[in-house]
């Protein structure tokens, strides 16, 4: 038998497909079934040796997987989902909702304390590669100023506002880093930047029959909170356009702490990533903290965790010694 | 009484000096004192309430320092000083002879594990925050290549091979990275790229009177291991110039992995420091680890450990709660 860490994944979305992908690429990891509230056998897993199993019988498989990855979303499934599986397994999740994140911790360390478990919460890109960054850029550079651009990248959020304007069939937007503000922040002048000097917004809108254009743009910019504050730009598009140009979910973003040392000196350190399916390597991250979830639950360190709980070792198929002389 | 970690420094040359600048840039860690093989008289550390002791009384100072910042050079110094250090100290060093750093590891840990210290080694930034990056790209991206350019800044190494050769007074070399092989990672290409393809050398040098510069520059340009299988200008400037033009050590690098998910996307991953002073910079890092090194040893966690064994939070001067609610 394998001594692979046996997986499972907790929803069929394009987050829970990257997962089965990331799995696939790994050496020590078996994906061992996939979990869902729909019909199991409308999934098309198409991986052999893989179940299609029903949701409400995931605590039949608590002996036969050491990790659940969490591929729901954060508006309702991760709250729920979180703290009923951290009851009967480690669990890695990618909840999103920064705000929220303190009560959300709270909530998830209580059950996985209370049954053993070790849940590692909010895992990803931002919150967390980014959010490792910013950590480890502002503890070694404690002068200077840490900042963080999205994008180039399609926002679900403010994708699906453009879609709920009146006389939009469908759409997709885009936010777009200020290549100005960022060759600001490189060049250390430690700039004051609101949310809308740091990037602007591109909408590409495929309007109803005989709606009115004009009035579609002029709600899409007026949004408040959305689209108010920053410079945007509506193309309108036909449904083919859409579907042969924006099919993909592409993201990424900036990292960038400008920081001093000594008197004079400036220290510049960057973190970017330029990603052609943002669900696909959010997943690929997941999968890389489900060993940490594993070997953390196999040093009894229960409890809700984040990536800043995280040693870089505890994330890599890789031992001690092979990461100290082929990598360090 | 303060609560700060003590900190003590081994060694006050560029690395120590950029140390004790560190440690005053921050709020929770006092220097105590410097160590040194010199006079101790002879230091000029400017700072109230800092003692420069020699080397030889460190152990008088074991109830009064939680880390000592080993500040020596990696030839010679540390592999003598650390194993005598972490019987006495908990350390944290940036050892970067990378060969001989799974050695080197042993050794240490044997003292640190006897002693029950804890040794941070190779920690800066590379080896260290680029090793991280190594990692934690390879465990998230497993498909695809990983790439370190180092530069544009200054070897030491090679600018005293420049300094060796007959007829030069002076000189520096700087290492620099090529734009064309960076683009060509970033597209995606993952090339196979030999040492030469990712650098170029350029030294500025500083002849005695009346050398014969083409010589000087021929001995340069075909030097084995240096300089003979890259491409390599040679200038000649005056002392003044030298002087004016070249006293700082700037220097930095990338890493960047270009890694594929699912079967067709593009996911590229990138780390990147543009430093105006090396030693400062690394003497930062090492002043973070040092949080760590306390806190480790506070846990019973001896031995020899790398900052693949440290998780983000223990460099931070904040506490898990605030990380959490400000910065993930």
């Amino acid at each position: 038998m394998s001594s692979n860490i046996k997986l499972g994944i907790v929803g069929f979305g394009n987050l829970g497909k990257g997962a089965a992908k990331a799995i696939k690429a790994t050496s020590d990891l078996d994906l061992v079934a996939v979990f869902t509230r729909r019909e199991p056998e409308s999934l098309n897993i198409n991986e052999p040796g893989v179940q299609a199993v029903h949701i409400d019988h995931a605590e039949d498989y608590q002996s036969a997987i050491d990790v659940m990855l969490l591929c729901g979303g954060s508006a309702t499934d991760l709250p729920e989902q979180t703290p009923h599986f951290a009851s009967m397994f480690n669990t890695v999740n990618s909840y999103d909702t920064h705000a929220k994140i303190p009560e959300f911790y709270q909530t998830v360390n209580d059950a996985a304390a209370n049954h053993q478990t070790t849940a590692i919460i909010s895992v990803g890109w931002d919150p967390g590669l980014f959010s490792i960054n910013r950590v480890m850029a502002d503890a070694i550079l404690p002068e200077g100023k840490s900042y963080s651009f999205w994008g180039e990248g399609l926002s679900q959020g403010h994708s699906d506002a453009v879609r709920r304007v009146n006389g939009v069939k469908n759409g997709v937007q885009y936010t777009i880093p200020s290549e100005e503000a960022i060759e600001q922040v490189r060049s250390g002048a430690n700039p004051e930047l609101s949310k809308s000097d740091k990037h602007r917004r591109v909408c590409y809108v495929v309007a109803e029959e005989n709606a009115d254009k004009a009035a579609i743009e002029q709600e899409i910019k007026t949004m408040p909170n959305y689209f108010a504050d920053y410079h945007t730009d509506v193309h309108f598009i036909s449904d083919e356009e859409l579907e042969r140009d924006h099919a993909k979910a592409p993201h990424g973003g900036f990292i960038i702490k400008s920081g001093q040392t000594g008197s004079t000196n400036q220290q510049l350190y960057e973190f970017s990533l330029a990603l052609d399916s943002n669900p696909e390597f959010t997943a690929s991250v997941l999968v890389a903290y489900a060993r940490a979830a594993f070997r953390l639950s196999q040093e009894k360190q229960f409890g809700a965790k984040t990536v800043y709980d995280v040693a870089p070792s505890y994330i890599s198929p890789l031992s001690g010694e092979a990461l100290r002389r082929d990598y360090l």
